[in-house]
């Protein structure tokens, strides 16, 4: 089960019919919010009152007077293969993003651009926590997610299944403009402190750079993520 | 006087002869890492060496090390018109950003797009502190920042500056790429819950937006911001 808070978050998972097990609304929002009681009663979720100390107490400072309980989010592992398009597919691998804060921002980027699938390796990442939920705005709600034993093992996994895979670094030399927008593409965003894993540098088949002219050259790891997801979409006809 | 701390934040303050006060190392750091030892002796600045216990107690238990005691950023008030390029200039109003962990993200990407100038409201807005310049790893050291009473009365200082103003919306129907890149441009971002403000939305030029595909059909503030730097920056002949 997760706690999930939060306006946004909130009306995203009501929307997206998420396995809610019990909602609660803030009292004096129940009043003010006749849009939300509409949509819970058509949508057949009761709900439960709370005063602002119990919803504050319970579900912390940032619930805005909208929480529920949530089942938790299907996460996938290694089977996430057989969900995965065979035509330009989009996949994004974190390299070891720890940060709750920017796994949740890279989340609504996945959604905002459509990509299939996040694949994170288990035991070094941020996990899906609370925070990451609510950062989402619940857009994760959206995303598939896989946690693997092995980026390694994926990568290899993922080029049998015909993906080409995209490091960013800022020694790459591949502009995005210049890849094939539809290939099967599987980018790698490596962790806030360290980049990519020299391992995984080497079994990329291109790597890829965003131009900066500055002093400090390197981003926030949520914004790189954003720039690159957003150069490389598929291109809708 | 203003805190800073952290590897990243530490390097770039010393990198840009950043005015510190007092400089601060942990003993073991200093025994480990000779090349700040280097480059402190090199530039004149004494250091202290501190326990773990007080650089923790003093700086919180991110400062991994590197910490100072700094003179205040230097901010800019109304006579930022002064600093301005009157050709290819880049300028980036944030209507309302109130989260300090997105303005430290946001002025990292001004850095590396090479954005001249930043301006704020004063009175809605996240102001410079020690998290913000953590958060920015030192970019902070290389921006121009302006805090204004009214961004109104800067939009109408700017036109007659010859700046085009580029508001920001998801309702806006112009993209990126068909902005004349040679002009002198102003980019509105909007607050994080709320957008741009509709007065501001109406002073704009043009509304530019980010095709997006997905559900929840927003991006986190940092994140779009990076986007639209990035895909407005100027062109480096």
């Amino acid at each position: 089960m997760i706690k999930i808070y939060g306006k946004n978050c909130f009306y995203e998972a009501i929307r997206a019919k998420a396995p809610l097990i019990k909602v609660f609304l803030l009292d004096s929002i129940a009043k003010k919010d006749k849009n939300i009681i509409d949509i819970l009663n058509k949508n057949n979720y009761s709900y439960t009152l709370l005063s602002k100390d119990k919803m504050d107490r319970e579900f912390g400072p940032s619930n805005q007077g909208y929480a529920a309980y949530r089942e938790d989010y299907k996460i996938y592992g290694d089977e996430y293969i057989d969900i995965i398009p065979n035509k330009g597919g989009r996949i994004l691998i974190l390299d070891g993003i720890q940060d709750p804060h920017n796994l949740g921002a890279i989340l609504r980027s996945v959604d905002a651009f459509s990509y299939d699938l996040v694949i994170l390796p288990k035991n070094r990442s941020a996990f899906i926590t609370e925070t990451v939920a609510h950062v989402s705005t619940g857009a994760i709600e959206y995303v598939n997610i896989a946690y693997v034993n092995s980026l390694l093992t994926q990568i290899n996994r993922l080029h049998e299944k015909n993906y080409w895979i995209l490091g960013t670094d800022a020694k790459g030399t591949t502009k995005t403009e210049d890849i094939d927008k539809s290939l099967n593409l599987a980018v790698i965003i490596g962790s806030e402190g360290f980049g990519m894993s020299k391992t995984l540098v080497k079994q990329s088949d291109f790597l890829i750079t965003i131009p900066m002219t500055g002093h400090v050259n390197s981003l926030n790891a949520s914004v790189s993520t954003g720039i690159v997801l957003k150069d490389l979409k598929k291109e809708i006809e």
